[in-house]
C-alpha cells in the first residue's frame, strides 16, 4: 500500500492521480492534498479520500476549507502549504501534478525527506534539473516519471544498460497547427490553440505543446532524468501520438512504448513500478493504431522547439530563465494580452536580454527565474 | 571473447553469422563449421576463420574438403558430424543455423554439454520445444533467439516480469501474397513465392513466408521460448516490418522494437547480449519508417497460420508432425513437384492421419516426424 500526497490534487494530472487511486483501492491510499486556491474540489476530494492533512497556498482559502472540513484533517495554508505536504510523514510518495516553476521548492524538500517522486512537473526539472537530479541521488529518493513520454523512455531503457544507449526519441504529435506557416500562425486564437489533436491537458501545456515548447520542455526533462546531452534528444512529429517515445541503442536497435491517449496510464505506472498493474480500461486497439506516421519536427516555423535546445546547450539558469520567460507569455496570450507568435520572441528576447549564469544553487535559479519574468512582462509591454 | 559453433555455416543465417564475425574481430573467434555437403564454402570459410574442426554430413564430401584443409584443423564426416562441431570442447556457444527438423538432435546435444545456444532453427522449438527447453533449463543453458521476431520479443521483455504480460504481438510482412485470394494463388509460381517483399533469407524460409506457415512455426516458438499458451501469442500483419514484434503488458503499455531487415542485427544480439554491440551500419533510417501499417492476419486464405495454432493447441506431437509435413510439401512445391495449395492440404490431411501423442521423449517426435514425411510423400503422390 503506497501512501501518496498528490500536489496539485485540483489539476489535470491531480485528478486522474485519484481516478488512478480510486481504481485501485487495495494498492493506493491518499495521506495529503495540495492545491492554490480550489476550496470546494479540495472538500470534495477530501471528505472522499479522507487524508491527513491538506493544503492550500492561498490563506484565504484554507481558512474557508478549515471551517468546513470535519478537525480530523490538517489545514495548512499559505505559501509554504504545499511543501508540507510534499513532505507529510503519513506520505512515502508524492506525486508532483502542479504546473510551472512553483513545483521545484515541494519537489526539493520532497525529496530531502526521502519521499518517492511521481513527477508530472516538467519545470522542476528543466529550471533546476542539476539540483533535483544531485538531491535526489544524495537521499536516494527515486525519481518517476509522469508525462507519457518520459514514462515511455523509462519503459525503453529498463533492463537495458545506459552505456548502449545512442540516443532518445521524443515522439511529438505536432500540435494542432502542425503543417501551418508563421504567417498562419500570426492570427492563432486562444480557442485555436486549446484545441489539441490527441491529447486532453491543462490549458497552459496545451498552449505549449501548440507551441512546441512542451517539446522542447521534455527535452531537457529528459536530459536530466537519463542523462544525455541535448545532441542525443532528438524529437520527430509522429501526429497520431501511439507511439510515445522511443530509444535508439548502438547496435541500430529501436525500442518504442505504445499505448493509448490517457495519463492515467503513465501515472498508474509511476506509482506501481516495478509492478505494472492490470488495467482492461487502457488497452490500445490494433484498429486504432492502423496507421503510424512520422515527420521531421519544423523549427523553423515552431521556434520554441529550437529555443529549448538553445537553452539546453548554453546550460546553467538558461534552461530556468527560458521556461519564465514562457510561462510569462503563455499567461499572458491565455488572457489575451499577447499573440501566438509573442511567447517564441519574447522567449528569445528575454533569454538574450538575460544571458546565462551557472545553476549553482535554487536561490540563483529562482533569482533568474524571477528577473526573466520582469524582463518578460516588458518585452510583452505588460 | 566468445568461441563459437555455426552448424549450418554455409546457408543463410551462417554465412551472415560469419560477417558478425568479421566486424567484430575482438569479440568472437569460429571455433567450429558444420554444412550438409557445401565443400567449396566451407574450405573457404575454414582458411578464413581456422575453426579447430569442421564437419560435413555427407561422408564424401567430408573425405574431399580432408584433402584440401591443412591437418591443424579435424574434420568430420557422416550423419553424426553436426553434433560433433555442436558439442566441440573449443566452443562456448553453438550458433544453431540449420534449416529444418535436422537441427533437433544436434541442438540437444549441445544444450546437454552446456553450451549456449542461439537459435536461428526455428523447427528444433516447433518439433520439440518441451524436451529441448527441459534441456535447457536442466543444463542451465542459455537458448538465445536468432529469428528477428523472437529477438524483438526478448527485447521487449527484457527488464519486465513476467507475470506482467498479456500477451506477445508477432508481426508478420504478409509475405508476397498479401490481400490475395484463394483463387488468386491456386496458380503461384516457385518464382513468385520466392520474390518476398522485404527480407532476403533461404528459399524454405521464403515459401513459408508466402504461406505464413513461418509465422505459424514462430507462434509456437514463441510459446517455448516466452512461456505462453497459443491463446496469447497473436499476429498482426505489419507489411513494412519495421515493427519486429510486439509485448503488451497487462497495463495495456506496448513494448515493440523496430530495426531495418537485415539479420545481422539479431545475430549480434543474441551473441553479444548482454551488450550491445555498436553498429552503424545496421540503422534505421526515420524516411525509411515514415508510414507504419497494421492489419488483421487473413487466416482462411493462409491456411496453415490457422494449421499452426490448431497444432499448438492440440500440443503433444502435432507440431512436429505439422512441421514435417510443411517440410516435405514445401519441397516438393520448390521442385516444382507439388502446386502452392497442396502445401496447406497436404499439412491438413497429414495432420488429420497421423493424429497426436504425448512429446514424451526424442525418440516419439522423431517418429511422429518420419511418419508424417511418409504420409505427406503418400497425399502428395510422390
Amino acid at each position: 500500500m503506497k501512501r501518496l500526497s498528490v500536489v496539485g490534487s485540483a489539476g489535470s494530472i491531480g485528478t486522474q492521480t485519484l481516478d488512478v487511486v480510486r481504481q485501485f483501492p487495495g494498492k493506493f491510499r491518499v495521506a495529503g492534498l495540495a492545491s492554490r486556491d480550489e476550496v470546494e474540489l479540495l472538500a470534495k476530494q477530501a471528505s472522499e479520500f479522507k487524508p491527513a492533512a491538506v493544503a492550500l497556498a492561498d490563506e484565504g482559502a484554507a481558512r474557508k476549507l478549515r471551517s468546513i472540513l470535519p478537525r480530523s484533517i490538517r489545514v495548512f495554508g499559505g505559501p509554504g502549504a504545499a511543501s508540507r505536504i510534499a513532505t507529510l510523514t503519513e506520505a512515502d510518495t508524492v506525486v508532483m501534478a502542479v504546473v510551472g516553476a512553483v513545483g521545484i521548492g515541494p519537489t526539493l524538500d520532497a525529496i530531502r525527506m526521502g519521499k518517492g517522486i511521481a513527477l508530472a512537473n516538467k519545470e522542476t526539472l528543466v529550471a533546476a534539473g542539476a539540483l533535483v537530479t544531485a538531491a535526489a541521488r544524495k537521499a536516494k529518493a527515486s525519481l518517476m516519471p509522469i508525462d507519457s513520454e518520459h514514462s515511455a523512455l523509462f519503459q525503453c531503457l529498463n533492463g537495458e544498460r545506459r552505456s548502449d544507449v545512442r540516443r532518445l526519441v521524443l515522439t511529438c504529435s505536432g500540435g494542432p497547427f502542425r503543417g501551418k506557416t508563421l504567417d498562419d500562425l500570426r492570427s492563432v486564437t486562444v480557442k485555436q490553440a486549446l484545441g489539441h489533436p490527441t491529447w486532453n491537458m491543462g490549458a497552459k501545456i496545451t498552449v505549449d505543446s501548440a507551441t512546441l515548447m512542451n517539446k522542447g520542455l521534455e527535452v531537457i526533462e529528459a536530459m536530466w532524468l537519463y542523462d544525455m546531452p541535448a545532441d542525443r534528444v532528438d524529437v520527430v512529429v509522429h501526429p497520431q501520438s501511439i507511439i510515445h517515445s522511443m530509444v535508439e541503442f548502438v547496435d541500430g536497435s529501436i525500442m518504442a512504448q505504445l499505448a493509448c491517449h490517457d495519463m492515467r496510464l503513465p501515472i498508474q505506472y509511476a506509482l506501481s513500478y516495478p509492478e505494472r498493474l492490470p488495467n482492461d480500461r487502457l488497452r490500445l486497439s490494433f484498429e486504432e493504431f492502423s496507421k503510424l506516421t512520422f515527420e521531421k519536427p519544423d523549427k523553423e516555423t515552431f521556434r520554441c522547439l529550437q529555443l529549448a535546445y538553445d537553452a539546453a546547450h548554453a546550460g546553467g539558469t538558461s534552461p530556468a530563465i527560458m521556461n519564465a520567460a514562457n510561462e510569462t507569455a503563455v499567461e499572458a496570450f491565455l488572457r489575451k494580452k499577447a499573440a501566438f507568435l509573442d511567447i517564441p520572441r519574447t522567449i528569445e528576447k528575454v533569454m538574450r536580454l538575460c544571458g546565462t549564469s551557472p545553476a549553482s544553487d535554487l536561490e540563483t535559479v529562482l533569482g533568474a527565474d524571477q528577473e526573466a519574468r520582469v524582463k518578460a512582462r516588458e518585452v510583452l509591454g505588460l
